[in-house]
């Protein structure tokens, strides 16, 4: 064993280095494996079709509280997050498989409710469940969702692709799951110190829905093909706009300029951000689980991604040398910083 | 919410009711779903090359336990169990993700210690790992990892196809993993008791490297095919040759007969087994994780099979009618059981 009075802890490295950190040393071997570690999901050839394989890991109390999620929403949520890497590949999802940990106290009709909320995905998505099992837990809850997809090799879209002059472009509208989740917690805490308290939650019902029932944006993916559209760099929003913009700069090698006023935001985020006196654009730069896409596609695109609804652009790509820039309503810039979601954080 | 009255706790239905209950609505829609849930992995159709998918959800307390079990060790055992379920579809496997689950009193050098055994595992089987991650928890560590393979189609070798008359198989010894557990429990209970007492494992390498270190049945795999045998069923031997052994006779609608004497078990682990009072046959029918595989293969090839080394044939299939029986050494008949690993028993 190392020295004790050497160690690293966790916190110190975070949840990215930390993975790149464990798995430097491993290196791809085999033709099919097409595409490792550092992007929304693997690759791997097995055909004409290229495979794309993604896999998530929800504990209890890091990634979901059972006291205001329901198990059916859950279940739900836990296909969703791996449907949405599939798609963020630019790719079809099309198999899962789904292992659950749980501790002997759930009853089987908890885990019909949750395996009912991972059917409803499944249905609405048309995915199969292939694999997977139950197991015991000491503890909590424990879901680990493997999502299966294919595109065709050209159709595949990185996050390393983006370009100089590229747009950058987001889907729906960002900070709603975050705003949602401060809702609840709230109502969470108030219900905890008196019972009697009925939650106040008819004023919120788009946010809350979009933390506790997000979808995956298989719309997007679909208008992207019929468009003949292939963005030059894509990944989904989960860890925040700040975070997962980041991401692509960093893997492509550039910088960016997104101008805070053209960042969408519901107006039922901003009236809840308002009530707990944050700034909205600060919920959707950190705000975390819209599962909305962020891409690039290069100037010429333009016009046909302006004949999709629902996609706005932000900004664009730049050099590196310009840095990572946000661009406020009043014209300063300031730098992106990545303060999205980190389960390896000290708190 | 269900009737709080009539909850159903999870030991009346066991893990392998449970599993089949709690999947029993959902079909399978799409071409390339070819196997679902059931088997020791999913079939699935991308090109030429079928692809095998399996995944195993380990979690401290349950699967393993820390105080005797090093954490390289772990990382290893780890992706042997998914590799066996790939060799058990007599496939090839490729490629893995792993994700991992801590609590942040976890050390970065922790990490890469089980990130090691990982490691020497792939090297060892020429796997490449291409995704997962690394996440908190509250509590133990989890580990995730999902297996993807690929075979021929007509080579792919699943628990329904046993027909009467075939020869059961099985590869090495058993009980071995059992018996080296067995050891293991009784020098954490006395090193609990005192702190000086030293763990006497001199005797035990054999069997305690089968319990710590497993390997998967790739040479078998291997073996088959160099002799162009294809069984007509197998899988792989993780809870125990009665139960795994009633998987496959259960799938293929037939019933067995095998002889207690030809169930090959280590001298070592029959030393271990006389030590604890515990018959040795016992160890070989319901200790679970060797990791050998049983398989069955129709009577013309039993030429062929003997020429592959380490494979005893321990009976044969019958008739549903005769139910599932074991022939001890008088004589005497006795109904299999499924008395193998349950984590979802009460105990």
């Amino acid at each position: 064993m190392p020295d004790k009075t050497k160690l690293t802890t966790l916190s110190e490295l975070g949840e990215f280095k930390l993975i790149e950190h464990l798995t430097k040393d491993f290196t791809l071997q085999k033709k099919s494996s097409l595409k490792g570690i550092g992007d929304d999901a693997a690759i791997l050839d097995y055909g004409d079709q290229k495979l794309v394989l993604t896999t998530d890991l929800l504990m209890e109390g890091i990634h979901f509280n059972l006291v205001y999620t329901p198990l059916k929403h859950l279940g739900y949520q836990a296909v969703i997050v791996n449907l949405s890497d599939v798609y963020a590949m630019n790719a079809s999802p099309a198999q899962i498989t789904v292992s659950v940990a749980v501790s002997n106290k759930f009853s089987v009709e908890s885990l019909e409710e949750l395996y009912s909320g991972i059917k409803l995905a499944c249905d609405q998505y048309g995915i199969d469940l292939v694999g997977g099992d139950t197991t015991s837990s000491v503890t909590g809850l424990v879901i680990s969702i493997t999502a299966v997809g294919s595109a065709q090799h050209d159709k595949l879209v990185y996050r390393d692709g983006a370009r100089k002059n590229d747009l950058i472009c987001v889907t729906g509208n960002l900070g709603a799951a975050y705003a949602g989740l401060q809702i609840l917690e709230r109502e969470r805490k108030i219900f905890e110190s008196d019972y009697k308290i009925q939650p106040e939650l008819t004023n919120y019902a788009y946010i809350l829905e979009r933390q506790l029932k997000p979808e995956a944006r298989k719309d997007i993916i679909q208008a992207l093909s019929d468009e003949e559209v292939v963005p030059s760099s894509m990944i989904d929003l989960s860890d925040g706009l700040s975070s997962d913009l980041l991401h692509i700069c960093k893997q492509s090698g550039v910088g960016c300029r997104i101008f805070m006023e053209k960042i969408p935001v519901a107006e039922e985020t901003i009236n809840a951000a308002e009530e707990f006196n944050i700034e909205p654009f600060i919920c959707a730069l950190n705000g975390g689980e819209d599962y909305e896409l962020l891409f690039t596609v290069s100037p010429e695109e333009l016009k046909k991604v302006a004949q999709i609804g629902g996609v706005s652009m932000i900004g664009h790509i730049t050099d590196s040398d310009n840095g990572n820039k946000l661009i406020t309503k009043e014209g300063n810039e300031i730098s992106l910083q990545a303060q999205g979601w980190n389960s390896m954080s000290e708190d």
